[in-house]
This record gives C-alpha cells, structure tokens and sequence, in this order.
C-alpha cells in the first residue's frame, strides 16, 4: 500500500509465465500489433507511434527526451516534486538549455504561470509530470496543451503514477508524448514503459533516424542530428516495432506479456470505471486517515485518486512506524523523498491494491499501529470513517 | 532453436509469477544481495559491483559504455561481427573517439593483432564481443586481458551469447567489465542485464559520481565528468545496489526473479557442467547439419559452443525453409545480418534448449524440411550422424 510498485494483478502475474516464443515469430508480431492497439486506448490516442520501451518506467523518459532534444534545446520544466527535478536532471544530461519553475511540494501550478514561462522561454519542449507522487499532486494540463499545440511547442507529459487512476487524454490535451510504467495504476510490475509519440514528435525522430552498420545491407546511415544514446533512440524503437521490423534490442517478452494484460484488464474494467474505483477508495483511505488524527499533506483539490500522503504526527517515529506495519502486518508505506523524507507517510490507493478489504485492512492495521507508537484516535476510528464514505456512496 | 531468444527453463517462468515486493522490503533487499552474490560465481569474478541492469542485455552495454567513456576518450574495438559493429555504434554516440580494427566474418582476431593495435591506438577502453552470434565465432581474450591491466587499459567484453556456454573467466582473464543478458545459455527470457564492474572501472565511475536533486537531503552533487544518461549511470546504480539503497529506477522485480532463478540453475548444474553440455549438444548438431549435407560457415576452430552456422544451398531458399520449419514443426532457425543475411541458416543449442531431444527434433524436421525444398541427403542422415556423436562420447 506505498505509492508504488505495488502488488500486481494475479492475472499479470500469470501472463509473466507463459512460454517465450520468437521477436519475429508471427504469434510476437501480432501481439506486439495487439500491444500498440491496446495501449493506443489507455492513452486515449490515434498515434500510430505507441509502443514498449524495455525498462522500467524511468527509461521510458528517458527515451523521450533525449530522442527529442538536441543539444543546446531550450527545455520548460514546471517542478512540483521530486519526478519534476528528475526531468531537469535527465534533460540536462541531454544536453538540454533547462529552465525550471517551481512551486511549494505540495501544490500544482495555475496552468496560467505555465503558460506564461512557455511565452517568456520559448522552449522547444515542455516537460512536465502528471501525477507527482512525491507529493501527491496531479497537475491540469489542459489548457497548457492548447497553447503548446498553438505555438508549435512539444509538450511531454510523465504520466507513469497517473494512467488508469485519473482521466489522462492525449490526444484530447495535445500531449505530443506520454511515458507510463505498470507499477502503479496499471497493477503490474516495473520493467516496462509504454510510451507514445504525436506525429509532430515522430517527425523530430525522423530528422535524426540513424541505421546501424550491420542492419541494413547498404551499410550504416547516420543522421547529423544522431540521438546520443543507440538503446533509446525511438526512431530506431519505432522501426523495430514497425512494418520493417528492424532489428533493434530483443523484445523482453515476459514483460510484454505484462504490459498486454495489464492493458487488457484496465479495457475490460472501462477506463472512466477504472479511475472511478480509484476515486472511491482513495476518498474512503482520506477519510480513513483523518478519522485515524492524521492530517494530509499538500493541496486536497488536487491530489491525485491513488496516493494519499499524511504529516507524520509530533513525536512519532516515522520509520518505526513504516517497519512495524510491514513486520506485523505485511503492510508496507511510504515515506518521501528530499524535503519530504521523515515528514510524510505516503499510503497508496492503486492498480490491484485500490479495493474495499485492501484500504480497510490498511487503516486497522495503521490504528494498532499509531496506538502503540503512542498516537490513539478514539477505537476503530479510520475504519469507521471509510466506511462511512463508502456508505455514502452506496446510496 | 534459433540464435536466441531461446525458450525458458519452465523453473524461470514460474519464478517470475512469483508475488512482488516493495523495492525497500528487506525480502526485497535480500533478494538483490543474493542476485549479486549468485552472479559472481557466474562471472567468476570477486568483483563487489556486480549487478543487474533493467533492460536487455543492449542496456547493458550502453550501461557500460556510457559510463565508462567520456567524450573524446579514444576507444578501440576489435570487430569481427555484427555485435563488434554494434559497440563501435555505442561508443560513437558517447562521444568516443573510435578505433576499429576488422577481421572477415567467420574468423577471429589473432591476440597479437588486437594488442598491436593497442599499442598502436593507446586507448583508454578496449571493447569486444566474446562470442558473436551473427557469426558464431568465440574471440580468444586471455592475452589481451592481461596486456590491458599491465597497460592500465580498461577491457569491456559483451558475453551476452557467450556466458553459461562457454567458459569466461572474469578475473583470471583480467576482463574489467563484461555484461551479458538472459535469453541465451542462461535459459531466461529478454529483459535484464547482468553486469560485473572491477574496482578499476568502479573507480571511474566514482569521478563520474552525481546524486539527483530530491534524493540527496543536501540538494544534487553533479560531477564535472557526468555520464551523459540518467538510466545508466552505473555510479547511481551501484548506489542503489550498495548499502547506501539511493532510489534511482524502480527495480523490475520480476525480471530479478528471473535473473536469480538462471543463476540459480547454472550454479545447481555447475558451470563447468553447463559449458560440457552446450559442446557436447552443440557437437552433436554440428555433426547432424553436416550429415544433411550442409557446409559449416566460420572456422569450426573458434566456433561458440551454442550456436553452428551453415551455408544456405544453392538453389535453396533460405527463408521458405525457415517459415516451414517454423509452421510445419513449431522450430524457429535463424539467419544472420547485414552481409550474411540469407547467406547462412543459425541453429542455437543453447540454455534450456541445448538438450538430446531438442537436437534430434530439430534435425529430423530440418531433414523433411529440406527433402521438400529439393535437398535431399541420404534418409535420416542428419540424425544419425548426430547419433554417432552422442555414442561416441557416451563410451
């Protein structure tokens, strides 16, 4: 119950351990084609460009961004936690010009302060998170779309904690890419990205498509504008997963298996269905939480559906308190990162985990807890409350 | 049967529907030490920095050498096959300065040669494949390993096809960093690269050292000489492996289950064991192509032990035998790339599959295959002379 990775669904879990078959096996390119399809429907996309990247959810932002900044690119990065910082970091590391905006953990930007950076900076790229679980606030990217797509600027948008917990449009939003992860929303393990690219993003990858030497049998071609990393460069990932099929790396087929199956639970739930259930019981573990005397962290109006972070009470020893929920109980949360560490309990409400008996179980175990670390709410008073949202939605 | 992917140990694939935890979970923890110590008896090698990396094994030789190469270092790289090409591709996106010295396909590198050019070059990293299964060749390293360390210069060997097979001796052979992947004689799918760095490659990436912003309580340290990806800094990575437990990726827990569970096997077995079985099977199918009366490509002297090429007939076409094979009889074969692409067949004996049983199939169907393409050898010869290995040894 910590803000991911968390358990994943026990029908991913099988998936995993289906026989292996051939990359250019016709059962591989089909489900790779199946792959494509599906994950077009969890992003809300019509971009031809949706595929895997072989990594977790971090290298699949990678892949973005050093696919799609050149050296010297001006780069807008709106921070609002730990994820923001790691996007300035990695789009340094590109090579990237980073101009950053920042807001107090713990709140989102008005999408107006954006927007005007956007006309004070004139990036080539705004790189943004979505969902921020380092403080648990889920940024409005709408209107910030609008004005990208108007003025001819990339936006890129991490949206690994958010997808499948929270409306994410792509398409509707004008996100040019999107990067995802399994582990959160999507019940599945870390290890495989799904990411996808607008065709104005896939046209940056065209001017800078390289073939390596001993592929193609015309010998190497190399781009002057050659993306500086071979395993990440998405024009290659995209000719791989193509009609051309291009030898690249060696798809990780357990791990494709996953990402199938936990976009083929997620269509079978509904989409709107699923960021419902993770609604729910994100309110009722809110409720639960403060009936227990906890008070949140961060702005409630816009806290993502599947994580809740609470201040850890005066005198409390957080990580004991962390240790004896996973000893006793088998529970695990979260701290934070940075500022954060020691201040905040971070309690995940997502994927597999976001259900009735997984967020009472956790606020009675937390109450037994709390009590014996010297913090009591009057008896059983986190479940109560639950339950009393759930009561209430029930009507 | 192809050159890899190969099909699974059944054991991996169960390991990895396996229940996930927390990545900060002791079980977690305790898990990532015994992948660790578990791979440096496979490496053979006593170094500390022993590790997965979360990709396929392509990540981890951009892991390597993007950690290890700064831009402007000079790189030499021996090649004498479509994944020797492959590192000349890496290491020119990392800025190096790249040397190559080139053998015909189907051949290897006299050491003389390679420690020629190393004194010629005088690079600071010397990078090679050890066996390339786009030719099926073995590259003898011994020499050049111990002329690198009097020399001071680092040696990186790719083992991905190699390791598990044949043998590789980590520190006897004074070899700094090797990396290798799952899907080939380890029996495991696609998807996570294990890597063993020497205290003198660790000692670069210690110059090379940044901690992010929002991880460090003191804010980010950025060395002057950063590695130029976020993903695969190894300094980071170690980090997280190493005691200190620094958040970086979120581990891909199944994909660890995997690795621990190859290793697991190929420890049970015995090293020396695994590589008797990959020649013993892989002489046998040796012996069975040539009973069919196909010609061997590449110098049988220095061929690996897990993979045999053939020339494809005249008058036979190549990729018709393949979708047959494949339809007809569920056996997958390989072809080669760029220059050998159609010119030559590749039959894997590797991992889970370098078995009697695998073999003979393979053979018998490859000799029906064949009969209805218009290549006829006497009945059953291919198996028998398979046959006859197998008696042989067995006296």
């Amino acid at each position: 119950m910590g803000p991911g990775p968390i358990n994943a669904h026990p029908r991913v879990l099988r998936a995993m351990s289906a026989p292996l078959v051939g990359q250019f096996d016709p059962a591989m390119t089909e489900y790779m084609n199946e792959v494509m399809a599906a994950y077009r429907e969890v992003f809300r996309t019509a971009n031809e460009a949706t595929v895997l990247v072989d990594g977790t959810s971090r290298a699949g932002i990678e892949a973005a961004l050093v696919s799609l900044i050149e050296p010297g690119d001006r780069v807008l990065v709106p921070v609002f936690g730990r994820f923001g910082l790691l996007l300035t970091e990695i789009a340094g590391r590109c090579g990237a010009e980073v101009h950053t905006i920042e807001t107090a953990w713990g709140t989102v930007f008005d999408e107006q302060e954006i927007i005007d950076a956007i006309h004070r900076v004139r990036p080539a790229l705004v790189a943004l998170v979505h969902g921020d679980t380092s403080t648990t606030m889920l940024q409005p990217l709408e209107r910030v779309g609008a004005v990208c797509r108007d003025e001819g600027v990339l936006l890129y948008a991490d949206v690994t904690a958010s997808l499948g917990g929270n409306a994410f449009e792509q398409d509707a939003w004008n996100v040019d890419v999107a990067t995802a992860g399994l582990q959160k929303c999507l019940s599945g393990p870390s290890g495989s990205a799904p990411i996808s690219l607008s065709p104005a993003a896939v046209a940056v990858l065209d001017r800078r498509r390289s073939v390596e030497a001993g592929i193609a049998a015309a010998g190497a071609t190399v781009s002057q504008a050659r993306i500086h990393s071979n395993y990440f460069d998405l024009a290659m990932i995209l000719d791989y997963w193509g009609e051309q099929r291009l030898n690249h790396h060696t798809e990780a087929a357990s791990m494709l298996y996953a990402a199938r199956e936990c976009a083929a639970l997620l269509l079978e739930e509904g989409i709107d269905a699923a960021v419902e259930r993770h609604r729910r019981h994100g309110a009722a573990m809110l409720a639960g939480l403060k009936g227990l005397g906890l008070t949140v962290f961060g702005d409630e109006a816009h806290r993502m559906n599947n994580v809740v972070a609470v201040n850890i009470p005066d005198g409390v020893e957080g990580d004991a308190v962390r240790a004896a929920m996973l000893t006793d109980f088998g529970i695990e949360i979260g701290t934070s990162f940075g500022p954060l560490h020691g201040k905040v309990w971070r309690v995940g409400v997502m994927g597999y985990n976001a259900r009735r008996d997984a967020v009472l179980t956790t606020l009675t175990a937390l109450d037994s807890t709390l009590r014996r670390a010297g913090f009591a709410a009057p008896a059983d008073a986190g479940v109560a409350a639950a339950l009393a949202v759930y009561a209430e939605e029930a009507r």
